[in-house]
């Protein structure tokens, strides 16, 4: 596999040329048009890299970058340096680690407006709650739908907290928009492809989560799909993998921060809530998480967590929540960041 | 959690008198009208079986099932004989083990028609093949789409099979019902809610297929989104799991097979292909899974397997496939089945 | 790697020459004495193949086999016929299907007398009952020691089944040889390399267990410890992996079946009482594997398993036990075999 | 289950009373008599906690401590303060985060003595090692046994730095204590309980190792085996977990500091080089594992890591290890410890 990075500027006719010389050498071009930048993708059987000068050589043509992964918008190969995706002022990615803090349900207009105060108050990058719900029982609360939509745009009128959240649908997609700064794609719909597609067109910023049992590298190959489109503002959230041990909800794979930074420009976020399950261990995790390197954190607050309808167990009180700013705040001095 | 079951032709004075019940006492209703039957799910904390007296002395309600898991219509105390989910002629769910057999892909309409010709021979009762692909590189054969859902129908009409082959979105539902017997859902979609709601509705039969790191009461509640929409056509699928274990593709968890058919009236079949994803384990696979009380199984047969785009190295010849169906009908009558 | 197979009759001379040889070029010698035959294992970075000619031209060797995997002795590549272990009159390996009864642990002398003579009356070829128990916690029963054996051996003495008994500690190996007829190695213990080598010194029958998170590679690499010195009769056990499926005590892992009849020579033995840990799908598990190519089960059964010290809930009463082998008698035909 | 502690200085006979009154409950009594303390734990069924009150008023009775969870003396429950255990001047679970450094295996006297110098020089509190190496393979390098203990001692001689190395069979506890200050229990031996009966009753310090797919319970029910024999000088370490994620050897269960940290009084240490398995995560886990609460780490430094007999991809050079010092020290003191 291999890509053909174009110049910037590049015309058709060249990029036209790019694509005929791959397939004339029986391989598959895959055009990948993004906001500043086109590449190709080579891929099929046999040695590519062989050609890699005659590539080089062509008109419109930058460079050409072997890939020995299954992934390459997404791999740090193809781009070396941080990808940084906007968010309030700030830029995911840089030397400020965002934190996106709010409940895991929206329950009520109350609700969403009194947690948003709190965790603006105690210093959140931004606002997370969820509208639309994934529940494994359809028996249980599936979220407030766009009422819960304009709930959050109200917390964010009164904070100025951009909005993140959940989208589980297609169909859904242009509505979430319309409403939210940053689209969360869960862990169950990491491999819903006309999900990952349908947020790719539609050039919002994703939070893509990753599956509970998926891998890095299929994580990032569900980044892929979404990079794809040219839709470049992607970060990552490592939210903790289902494994045998049941004193936590999931298993948080902290080494899936490094290994993400290493391999990928996308910003990685952490989510200590799922990671652990448990309120008690979410400070903790959360420290961890920054000093292993993560951009990012996204935390659940609830004002009530017992009175929660979806993930009380998990959620921190303000009060928590405002004692966790500050100890990460700590974390992040020590690793020459800042939070 | 309890179950209200109205009667046929109850009233919606009826029903309405059950909700209200329902909320007075302090728990949360949830309607499901199906074809043929209305019934009101209970859900909330407390022991809702204490009232269960109570409402079954309400008028239009001819019983309640008290239920300790959160699946209710999926499950053996709701319904305590088999499912028997019409295929080619016979009930799965019977006597019959029925098989399903096909390539991955449809790759192009002579592989499929031969594929077709040569899994009847052998004795399949349906034809499978992939038109819509769900695959982890977006760079990958993504399937031959409506084209491949020509050829599968083609093949049906030579050879009387009917068809199986997946959906990934609720936007090409309709589509699919158009041309396919049996709907599938893969298992990276076994939790896509919207998925779910969409084939729920459409009152087609399903396939639904376990997620690779789903746990056997997840497949149960999957299920039940299909159910709650009075669509009861539903076969479950065992297709192995995600494990530690590198020598196999996945791990087929062959306790599901009994413990499914304990918990739930819905037919179970498995699908040894993929649990293996070797085809030299399918055959001792397939035959285990016979033996274990599966009342179906799903192969993958390919006439060049060493050609084909995907899964080449899990799909039997006909030939190979022709000797698994005589293995497993001597099995089958080992444990009181035919095949 | 590469194994140079001596010749019967080999001389010490000639066995140190071809040592010398190995070393000369740079590798390492593990010499293998077997009863009839002597092999010396080739280990080392490099491509030793490029001189199996020149070893096969030394006297005394008969040939030579490269290996790919880090298994030698275990593999078909070195011994392609079926390993056979005799057991009771008959040789596990060979068309019958062996299997071993009794409790999980001997709790009294009538108790495992009584468990004794159901279980030959129902057809089993070995009794089963620990004495020397493994368990989680130091409160919980661990088992009546010597006392325990010496009611084995008066079981054995009144039934003529042979004893399968755990050992726990190679201090214990001389103890349990003397009233055991197969060594049983258990989960917890399957990387205990001092007891494997004391075992494998020992020259007593084995039945290792499969760690209950040990890939099949590993399972083999055990195998290779007490290979190592020569003793053969080893039996490989699957009695179900860790995963996260909660419904059941274990995975059964019904590929590593046929995967370790294509891999190793040894015989292997199927545990479905631990694979499922419930005793209502224990007899479909069994049908399981033997379906799948299992030459032996091992099954719990207890007189009271209402009153059992450890596993009551996966121990199946003898009337239970009895309808299981008819059972598997059905399917070990279904497969050419006997029960 | 209940534990019933007795005071100093108790007498046999009040300890006798305590058993009779126990089995006329109907209970099971576990004796557990350490040095200075003995202690009856109270098994089976039903609510034995009614009966503290009784117990409490018997001759030699100090208290009576009721458990949720199986164990007993490991519990937070059974003794709120941490558990120091004294290493080289320091209290490990005291402020300072204790490092134990060196290679995987002792391969020679000069390797060892160099790397003890560099890993002292960089501000280690101990120095590992080992002389006896469990390998899955019998053909890999096995350690140099006593040979290696005696370049250990020699080390600790040149450094003063205490040693800390692993012994894998009860046979071999004596020597290595006449060595080594602190017994390491590898993850393959976790649940060797003759092993763990045997450092127990050695009454030296032992680093206990997690099973590579044991839960936090066995682990804590492992160390109650070391603890049931009086000797309390243990340190918990998590080592990584296996799960399905390929990309690094083991995934680190960052979630267990904290889980460990609430629920035992035991020093808890974390191996960052086996928990990622590639040198370049070791410091992103190390820095995380001194965030979430760790009282210590052990840390694989070879000198030459391309040429290291055994886990050489996971070794740290001596330049990178001293960089690891001083990055976790800062990381410490932004959690309020030292390093």
């Amino acid at each position: 596999m291999m890509i053909v990075v174009m110049k910037v500027g590049v015309t058709t006719k060249e990029i036209s040329n790019v694509i005929t010389r791959v397939k004339t050498l029986g391989y598959e071009a895959h055009l990948s048009e993004g906001e500043q930048r086109t590449i190709i993708g080579v891929v099929g059987d046999g040695d590519i890299r062989q050609y890699r000068e005659q590539f080089e050589l062509m008109e419109g043509v930058e460079r050409t970058v072997p890939v020995s992964h299954p992934y390459k918008l997404a791999s740090r190969e193809f781009r070396p340096s941080n990808s940084l995706v906007p968010l309030n002022g700030t830029k995911v990615g840089e030397k400020k680690i965002v934190v996106i803090a709010g409940p895991c349900s929206v329950e009520s207009r109350e609700q969403i407006i009194e947690t948003a105060h709190a965790v603006k108050e105690a210093g959140a990058t931004a606002l997370r709650g969820g509208a639309f719900k994934p529940r494994t029982s359809p028996y249980s609360f599936q979220g407030l739908g766009e009422e819960g939509l304009k709930y959050l745009a109200e917390a964010r009128e009164q904070t100025g907290l951009p909005i993140v959240t959940e989208v589980m649908e297609p169909a859904m997609v242009s509505l979430v928009c319309d409403y939210a700064d940053v689209l969360q794609i869960g862990a169950r719909n990491m491999q819903n492809y006309a999900l990952l597609h349908a947020v790719g067109k539609a050039q919002h910023t994703v939070l893509l989560k990753r599956g509970m049992s998926s891998t890095i590298e299929e994580l990032l190959m569900a980044a892929e799909y979404i990079l794809s489109h040219g839709n470049t503002r992607v970060m990552l959230c490592e939210r903790g993998i289902r494994t045998f041990e049941p004193y936590t909800r999931n298993t948080f794979d902290i080494n899936a921060v490094p290994v993400l930074k290493q391999r990928t420009h996308l910003p990685v976020v952490a989510d200590p809530s799922h990671a652990t399950g448990h309120w008690e261990y979410v400070e903790a995790a959360a420290r961890a998480a920054v000093a292993a390197g993560a951009d990012g954190l996204i935390i659940e607050v609830h004002p009530k967590p017992e009175e929660a309808v979806s993930d009380g167990k998990q959620s921190l009180t303000p009060e928590r929540f405002a004692n966790l700013m500050k100890a990460i705040k700590r974390v992040a001095e020590a690793v020459d960041r800042t939070a």
